[in-house]
């Protein structure tokens, strides 16, 4: 019954994937939407999520040598004009102030969109000599582009995220950070949140607006759709030159900086979820889920004393060898009804613990995922633990690698391109003239976007030609519909 | 010449105490103005400071039962209207958005001054029965209040903080809660800023809009001025009933909760760096300190290598020892410069490295705040750090506290008082009769207010009198100049 009431209300994945993630969402209490139009309600469970993967990547960056900063959430009208490419690509979903208190502002400030240009006008002030670079600074902060269609965590009118800039002697200095830090978020996504990635630079018509090139990784979901969870921008010298970044470089000549950003947002929680959960609700990866392990006391009246004390002392040894763990000693519910709610909050291990387990000196261990149960030596908990959630962690990512592969396929004919995306979604290889109108057209009669010219195999076959056009392919590119 | 080129851009404290703390600021490049007006850029080194902070207070957060969360940017005009007090309080300084890129807005959108609407409009839809009591929720956050005259970190239109929003069931249990932070805060406050701080309850006049009793932590600066480092604030029922936050008790009665907010921000850090720089700029308190210990390896060509790598070994060992720690190997300039650069940067210890050292197996170890230089045996190094970083720590609070002491004086006469203020600064008891008409009038006369009235100390003595009107004293309160 406790089960029936939690999973009544989740959507099943096969019936509606879009309501069984917002279904998902709600009742794990990741997140609700809120009375402001088009933003949400990150609540605790979903934000803990967060904190675990903010600290996550904060410590890489710190390790490559970045350092964090904060800049004005207000951009003036004017600064977002200095680069042609980035006004028309973010004002029409920008939020004006125009007023303080009833005062009318002499010039209109837009909620920023993204940073570049509040800190590009920074660094003009910072940077004067070749010995101010490299600048490495990243900002925690929240930003917003007005949506029209929302989606809790995938597209909200305001998001938290991160963004890097950097400013560089060289174009081959700059080049490699961007690079650099795509590769972070490639490890970050594999390691901490069992994602695996396509990392592959984005075609002229999907990059960022006022980049020279944007990298991106690329990931896929349990539906198949592909989702983008992070970009990394080479700027060149676009904004150093709309905003007078110069050095006086060694060899006494003044010289514009090279620059980078680089981001990654809030949606990466919903591709999380839309990653590994299942019917029964969320799946979290072990090294950022805010429980990793939730321990059930199973009891009668009568032995109720005792194996509370034992939860008590097993919580308390897991959590000095640095697990994060929960006891959920409610008296009101079921353990029936923890057992549903835990593997909807999808905590990757539950532990049951009754009076004869005590007596036979074990625990029941259960995998989140497959539901499997093992029985662990009270002597080898931690250690035993640690390793299962190690598996776990591998199988997590295991299964994704399994998806792409086996929901990758190649296309040869316009008509096959749109067969597959149709009955499979997934990625899709196809050869690509290189031109807008093939995207165009594509995206037309499928809904499909190159996601990237992936780094590996994008080499055109022999005689390879545009799945639209029939003209001579010049990247091998990857297709699919996506978040 | 290396100093006097430091501290040539440092206006002394004793010619004008302002300028000084600007120019601190700036020249340690903690922060500097942005070209957003009345917002600033906090640069690497303030938010690495403002990051130690934020962990700190986080850490006591959830050692008290809290969680955080983040809710949306955008107050609707009409949930800012919702409680009178609080919209006549915040509105004027409230930056609106009326438009999203081309499009005007139904309703327009304030930028939070502060979240209790929006986060009392997601917690009538989270509670409905007692069970879902105590909500103990934090958020860290950029709010906007827009300021005619800034300051850096003390007054800007953004600034950064963090504000817990709590409901409980009872007002005696809201009651608790708002002197439990307010507890943390002080405790925080000493424990690891070395700032000593006065608790007590805010005036009618000065308390927060929407509040039933604010109470807050006030600071003596270097200059004798007080300032306010953090607040507390009982709302009782004002905005549950605003909001309509009813939850079923125990006993099926409908109830409105009870609740409080409690805040602080990066003020804290202006309010550091005025508590306890001096003429050669910033001394920061090493438990939140961004580099606690820096190593200035000293020597010649022939000697560089030997020193340069005892200094590397040096700061292995210490990083080891978990200590924050900087080389500074630079080439390019010489110790006596170095010197200068981190006394400016406040960084607590200096070690200064050099051949003769090597060879009698110590170190040389300066302390920041009286250049006090010490020799620490190479193999005692790590101990004997420790314990002079937690001197350190406690020489600055004893300097603090020894301020508050000397600075604190009675007065028994307008005059008095005035003269007091006038001459000295510092904190003045007086007799108050709970009017607003006395508050007013020593403002006028004096720019003093009541910063609080004390837990400790404000019962009124024998036959006292208000300062102003003469009339029985009601409470025996500090007034001070404050920023």
């Amino acid at each position: 019954m406790a089960k029936k009431e939690f999973e009544q209300g989740i959507t099943p994945q096969s019936e509606d994937f879009s309501q069984w993630y917002i279904d998902t969402i709600l009742k794990a209490e990741m997140a609700d939407y809120s009375c402001v139009r088009g933003c949400m309600n990150i609540r605790p469970y979903g934000y803990a999520l967060w904190e675990n993967m903010r600290d996550a990547l904060d410590r890489r960056f710190k390790a490559t040598g970045h350092q964090n900063a904060y800049f004005p959430l207000f951009v003036p009208e004017s600064f977002l004009q200095k680069e042609a490419e980035h006004v028309e690509g973010f004002a029409p979903e920008v939020p004006w102030v125009t007023h303080v208190g009833n005062e009318a502002l002499t010039e209109r400030l837009a909620i920023r969109p993204t940073s570049e240009t509040v800190i590009c006008a920074a660094y003009a002030q910072w940077v004067q000599s070749y010995r101010d670079l490299p600048i490495l600074i990243n900002q925690w902060a929240n930003v917003v582009r007005w949506e029209k269609r929302t989606r809790l965590f995938l597209r909200t009118s305001e998001f938290l995220w991160q963004e890097g800039h950097t400013c560089h002697r060289t174009e081959e200095e700059a080049r490699e950070e961007t690079m650099k830090m795509l590769e972070v978020y490639r490890e970050f996504c594999e390691t901490e949140l069992a994602m695996p990635v396509v990392c592959g630079r984005k075609t002229e018509s999907e990059k960022f607006a006022g980049a020279v090139d944007t990298y991106c990784i690329e990931g896929m979901l349990a539906d198949g759709n592909a989702i983008q969870n992070g970009t990394s921008h080479f700027l060149g010298q676009n904004f150093s030159k709309a905003f007078e970044i110069k050095f006086l470089d060694e060899d006494n000549v003044e010289k514009y900086v090279w620059q980078t950003s680089w981001g990654v947002t809030t949606r990466l929680v919903g591709s999380i979820v839309m990653s590994h959960g299942d019917d029964a609700g969320l799946i979290l990866p072990p090294r950022v889920a805010p429980i990793q392990i939730v321990v059930v006391p199973v009891y009668k009246d009568r032995t109720r004393g005792q194996v509370l004390e034992e939860a008590a002392k097993i919580v308390a040894e897991l959590q000095d060898a640095g697990l994060r763990v929960k006891c959920d000693d409610r008296e009101t519910v079921r353990p029936g009804f923890k057992y549903n709610e835990w593997e909807l909050r999808g905590v990757p291990l539950r532990i049951e613990i009754g009076p004869r387990d005590i007596e036979k000196g074990h625990v029941v261990a259960v995998r989140r995922v497959d539901r499997e149960k093992t029985f662990v030596q009270r002597a080898e908990l931690v250690a035993r633990l640690r390793e299962m959630l190690a598996t776990f962690h591998g199988d997590l990512l295991g299964r994704a690698r399994a998806r792409i592969a086996s929901q990758t396929r190649e296309a040869s004919t316009f008509d096959e391109l749109a067969d597959i995306v149709e009955t499979h979604r997934g990625f899709v290889w196809a050869g690509w003239d290189g031109t807008a109108e093939t995207e165009a057209a594509v995206k037309e009669r499928t809904k499909a976007t190159i996601r990237n010219i992936p780094f590996e195999g994008s080499e055109p076959t022999e005689g390879m030609k545009d799945v639209v056009s029939g003209q001579p392919a010049k990247h091998r590119v990857l297709f699919a519909r996506a978040y």
